[in-house]
């Protein structure tokens, strides 16, 4: 146990359980645009009108050549697999599908349909931190055991998937009022400060995230109080409380221990005079983002 | 112009022009130790003894097998080299040779031959800041112009190679005193903020690098003044100015500016939402640096 496995749980990827998933002639695309596991490759060839599948690739043809046509076709799909209890995690939320943020959007489709295609998705990790004389503590949140991913596990205080049409600063604005009761102007204080990346093979499809890492100061007053159900509780921990409990046991949710370990190593909580894997672990958190 | 061709400056990596310099039989060796321009590689062929230079190597062979017989016969090559005046940037002063940082030393090498040989080296860089209630300044130093390497460069406030058998810590310690007459006891709060790597192909050699990156903040009234010749002169910079610098200029050493735009990613100066190559720019900065 340590902190290279909860870098490596984030980079589980079984290769020879997926085929590309590839928008035809897609302009400049070298890299696959997603990966779709075997079994639902051949569950999406039940809708020959719309995918070319073959062993090698899940092919949406050329004649889908725009956002809205994209988008229109892909609904229709993942509505009708929906109908059919096949989108276990359906959230009547939008994501918008792009290679890299900032870019257009190639189409927009339902949240819990991105990882069964493994399509590059987005998010918002914000660390909430109060700076004391004895050194940071961190606002820790317990998820709620009725959330459908990672229930029970440990989270941030702010985080949250990137939803169509919203700037990453809103995002944070919006989750923080929801998950955490924080005001807007306290929110809006978040500073960005890198990102992190991964293809992960999970219970829920292909992750193929970037998150965005944000860091939050907080004052000491203030206190976290969830605000909807998918946070149980919030505790305000030291870090060294935190970094024991990353190192030694699978309580965090996977990719909020990456990010934790991020904010640790930025904060100066890891020495490379005397963490033996220093090099290994700023390495391993590096792998996994594409230019 | 732009961040993004800082980065690749510090990843400038013509392939063709080195082959791999080997340690035969270096245990769980997979990628090679070193690279040597082919050039340098015919003039070694003249140490037959020493070393067995073929057209896809330079290889140490294994008679040389422990930490003091590699040293020695490697010494004793480059002071030969030295008295001939082919290692331009003699230092008299050695690194140690490990693939990842904290390793046992295989060898210690007079620094000047490091790059000949494109063989891994450490190094710390410090950014001195100062917290204003307009945002971060931070402390900018000027390279003399008699140095060999990089001269009249833009620098950090503290930075240097190190030496063989210190701490990082403890080379923070010597170099802020030495460059910038930063009492130790103030020098000793630097946090370990993470690592950067790079091979790059400069005039000294190849720069197979990882530099541990440190950041200083320092009291209002703090005033760097240089304590040796290395530097010609301080300046305190507002963030913007050292940004704006860094991205229409080649002003900043090379791998100073990848350190900084590094801290400027860390301490929210560019932001995900209005940076278009942010996702690119940390990606860029992520590579380099193996596990």
């Amino acid at each position: 146990m340590g902190y290279l496995d909860r870098i490596r749980a984030c980079h589980h990827w079984p290769a020879e359980n997926f085929r590309p998933f590839v928008l035809e002639g897609e302009a400049g695309a070298e890299a696959p645009l997603g990966w779709v596991e075997h079994g639902f490759a051949r569950r999406l060839a039940d809708f020959p009108r719309v995918f070319a599948v073959s062993d090698e690739a899940v092919v949406l043809p050329a004649r889908y050549d725009d956002f809205d046509s994209r988008t229109a076709v892909l609904q229709e799909v993942v509505q009708d697999l929906h109908a059919r209890g096949e989108v276990p995690n359906w959230r009547d939320e939008d994501y918008g599908v792009c290679r890299r943020w900032g870019e257009a959007p190639l189409f927009r489709l339902e949240r819990g349909a991105v990882p069964l295609l493994g399509l590059p998705a987005y998010g918002v990790h914000v660390n909430g931190y109060v700076a004391t004389a004895e050194g940071l503590r961190l606002w820790v949140g317990r998820r709620s055991k009725h959330k459908a991913l990672a229930p029970g596990k440990l989270d941030h205080l702010i985080a949250g998937g990137q939803p169509y049409g919203l700037s990453l600063r809103d995002n944070v604005i919006k989750e923080a009022a929801e998950e955490a009761s924080v005001p807007a102007d306290l929110a809006a204080r978040a500073r960005p400060v890198g990102a992190l990346g991964y293809l992960c093979s999970r219970a829920e499809g292909q992750r193929n995230d970037v998150l965005f890492c944000y860091d939050l100061e907080l004052p000491a007053e203030f206190v976290a109080r969830p605000d909807d159900d998918e946070v149980e509780e919030f505790f305000l921990w030291p870090m060294e409380q935190v970094l024991a409990r990353l190192r030694d046991s699978e309580d965090f949710k996977f990719n909020v221990a990456l990010v934790n370990l991020h904010f640790a190593l930025r904060h100066g909580y890891l020495d490379p005079d005397e963490e033996a894997d220093y090099q290994a672990i700023v390495a391993a958190l590096q792998t996994g983002i594409e230019a």
